[in-house]
């Protein structure tokens, strides 16, 4: 299993860049520990762990849109690491947008871009 | 100014992914404090905050490898952007490699995909 600096961050977390594997574009940014890591490479699945749940995250446990790996690359100081992904469902973003960077700075705003794909509501039952 | 949630993380710094402007490859991932986040917008120059040298950080201050700021894009959550940039010199990492993200995971071992643009040694004169 590939070792990564965990030691990096004051809290034991690295950052996790997932990216489309087909088009590029960056769909999110989450946290992996050392189980999240070790998991997403075990089962070709991207795992996070939540900072507000304070768990292990199968992404896509509740919406269904999860993360199958193409390809995992890791940084010059292996400190980050980067999912190539197979994003099902179409959405990464729990507000039904296809990325979370889906604001752009335009001046002193942020203008929205592109529509949501599903609506947060009927996906994630409360 | 474009505001961000700097609660966000214990060390009151926010993961800002550098992806090229152009061909979506991500180039690297470092950290911005509040002064990067605002010198980055006001001077339309890449500005992080090195943590090995806790200091304000000028991408490309010693190697010339300036990142143009193309577009800046804020996740759903605003602790996380992208700097959509043009990279002068051609190369982002402190090794030579064009990105930081140069080495895939293969089995257990990390492969290298392509090969350095500058020599390190020649650049960051010691």
């Amino acid at each position: 299993m590939i070792e990564l600096d965990f030691s990096k961050s004051a809290d034991g977390l690295l950052p996790a860049i997932a990216q489309d594997w087909n088009t590029g574009e960056v769909l999110m940014l989450a946290y992996i520990n050392k189980t999240a890591w070790e998991k997403s490479l075990e089962t070709g699945k991207a795992h996070y762990w939540s900072r507000s749940r304070q768990k292990l995250w199968l992404k896509g446990e509740s919406s269904g849109n999860v993360q199958l790996l193409r390809a995992v690359l890791v940084d010059c100081d292996a400190d980050t690491v980067i999912y190539k992904v197979e994003q099902l469902g179409g959405a990464a973003c729990h507000t039904g947008h296809r990325s979370c960077f889906y604001r752009v700075v335009d001046g002193d705003t942020l203008r929205v871009e592109g529509r949501p794909l599903f609506d947060p509501e009927k996906v994630y039952r409360k």
